[in-house]
């Protein structure tokens, strides 16, 4: 028996009804800042600690927002300046990740920026208790990354942080660093 | 400085040009899959070893694939056979993680499947040499945990397992374990 084979582009709703990809994207998120930290909470973790966790989860968010970056440039028009990229991560890189954009970017002119999400979707869970605002810093490591990688591309180095004072708010700290 | 906000379903194009959710999601287990297998290469890696990366990702998979299954039964007609729910893993569950169907599927009528991918994207890149085959059981252990979490959400257990011959096809076989 064999099911009709349909190639890419198939019937319309392939892309399966209701499965919207951030729904994916933020699943595998949870379930990696989760087995990283079993593997720390393990009776012998190795060498590796909490602090190796969360820098190895901004690892990987550079590496992925290195990947995405790359995917970009090619399409859109080229940024004249340094806050072109920043309303870009703002606004597309956003938005193709979460389904929402930043709630506002803010700067002091002189390579500090913060980029504000009064929602994060990753956090949104969380939002429950204010006892957790302890645990935000895991699922904060990856898109700081993300934001880093992504600037790296666009020829930006920059440092990023991020702080929680009310979940599921958060702020990004972009600073950008002169060669 | 503020960027004009807007809110959700706002700019056309917003959700960012070309950035495909897939490759998002294929980024995204490529670095988990790398991380943990760097974390088994440690001198003293603790306690857990290779096998065990591949049962966390099994793992990491069900539940992400519980997960998805979770969001779709209320929007789509009940699967009144087996083969139903195997078809829907196949058509939409496929596409809407990977941009394309499974290419067949094959049944012995007594509870095992063989779900056939010819061109599995998560072994595309591997597929230069015929000497990364010994690498492809790790990027398998997730889409098996995926597929199982998906069946288990629809009511149906079963062990799934993969194999490759000759890359980047690789099948998939679900055996239905009957209560």
């Amino acid at each position: 028996m064999r099911v009709r084979s349909a190639g890419r582009g198939g019937a319309p709703g392939a892309r399966g009804p209701g499965m919207a990809d951030t729904a994916l994207f933020e699943f595998l998120l949870t379930e990696m800042v989760a087995e990283l930290w079993a593997r720390d909470r393990d009776p012998d973790p190795g060498p590796r600690g909490q602090k190796t966790s969360l820098s190895a989860l901004e690892g990987m968010g550079f590496r992925v927002g290195q990947a995405l970056g790359e995917r970009l440039p090619r399409e859109l028009p080229a940024f004249r300046e340094e806050l072109d990229a920043l309303k870009f991560l703002c606004k597309d890189l956003w938005a193709a990740l979460f389904q929402k954009q930043m709630d506002s970017l803010r700067t002091n002119h002189q390579g500090t920026y913060v980029l504000q999400d009064n929602s994060f979707p990753l956090l949104v869970r969380m939002a429950s208790g204010v006892q957790y605002v302890d645990e935000a810093p895991k699922f904060l490591a990856f898109p700081c990354g993300l934001l880093r990688g992504a600037l790296s591309t666009l020829g930006i180095r920059s440092l990023v942080t991020a702080s929680v004072t009310t979940l599921p708010a958060c702020k990004f700290q972009v600073v950008i660093q002169k060669s």
